[in-house]
């Protein structure tokens, strides 16, 4: 599927493992369950990478942190 | 419940003991008692983590503060 | 009273003493006289937290350079 | 006058001399004689605190500088 | 003629030199011709403080980047 | 086609390869599959210059960390 | 002519040659094609000032990243 708008290449994304990039430069790998026109994004099952720790079941990240997303490869 | 929009997400928390993540990397814990579509949040029984002294009944933190929220684990 | 959205949370405070931290970390120690949508902020018989000198009679704070709204304990 | 709006509050400073804080650190001294919902602010007679030389007649501040606005003590 | 809103003021200065000053410090000192609820200003004859060199016959300004606008003395 | 809205121009470039800077100085060149008035923007096999690894097959970008647009020469 | 709005200003440059200066600083030489109320503009012929290398047929520049723009002179 070709997107016409940038939020159908969300959709595509949606369900599917990602990379969140955030501006600051932090990347969040996880499912992406949802997301909205601020780009207000939810990550299910989601890690910090290069962060130690548990995942998070649920992630809500602020759109307006969010630099990138793109399926994890 | 899978959430189709991110709000979805932040009411699946409500009433749930969350952490709150800042852009500035402060990260507060408390239940999750309010928010609205700019991400203002309100929480109870909060405490800011790595930082002594009593809890808040009450915390109002505005939306453009915060970078993330997620349960609690 | 639970509030179901955050500016309910503020209209519990108000007529109240409340701590209004800045964003760049400064803090008034006020009796909440008025908000709006924006987080725009009247305290009375207000105080900067670790500044010498006399109280603001009124005093008119920005919403954007607002962080955190509590009561004051 | 007890304002129920920030605005209100403004409104109260309306034709006194207020001192107006950038969030800069910046302050002005002058007589508040209009100001809008974005806060953009004229004063009049205004002079910048702590800088030498002739006050402004008129001063035009655009409100997403200003940090907080208090009567003149 | 007292301004009752702060673009009043403005169109007090219309035709008239100004200073404008942007939220960086620099400063440009031109004959106000047009400015917008955005506070985007058209000077004419402009000339840049401090710098050397020829004026700007016009100088669009975006308003977002403008602190204060003031009548030259 | 001249363009006589700038979105035109982004439409001139579609499908075809393009470099996107960003405010942080970052390039990535791309496909341009999509864009809205936000300048949101979605890249097909895009790739950062000056970064060792592979391509995105898709890539979403958040319109406002874009700085420029330009066809790849 | 003179503008009575900012953008009628940049309505008499196009189709000439201007200089856009960036808020960074950065400032590109190009032929005014188009611009848009949040000054999102297209240069075409466009060439960074002070940076070898080839000119941007078309460039697209996101207008929060501008400062200022003048016909060159």
């Amino acid at each position: 599927m070709d997107p016409t708008r940038p939020l159908d290449a969300l959709q595509v994304m949606r369900d599917k493992r990602v990379i969140v990039e955030l501006k600051s430069g932090r990347q969040f790998d996880g499912v992406l369950k949802a997301f909205d026109i601020h780009i207000n994004t939810v990550l299910f099952d989601a890690r910090e990478l290069g962060v130690e720790g548990a995942s998070h079941e649920r992630l809500f990240l602020r759109g307006d942190s969010i630099l990138l997303v793109t399926p994890k490869q």
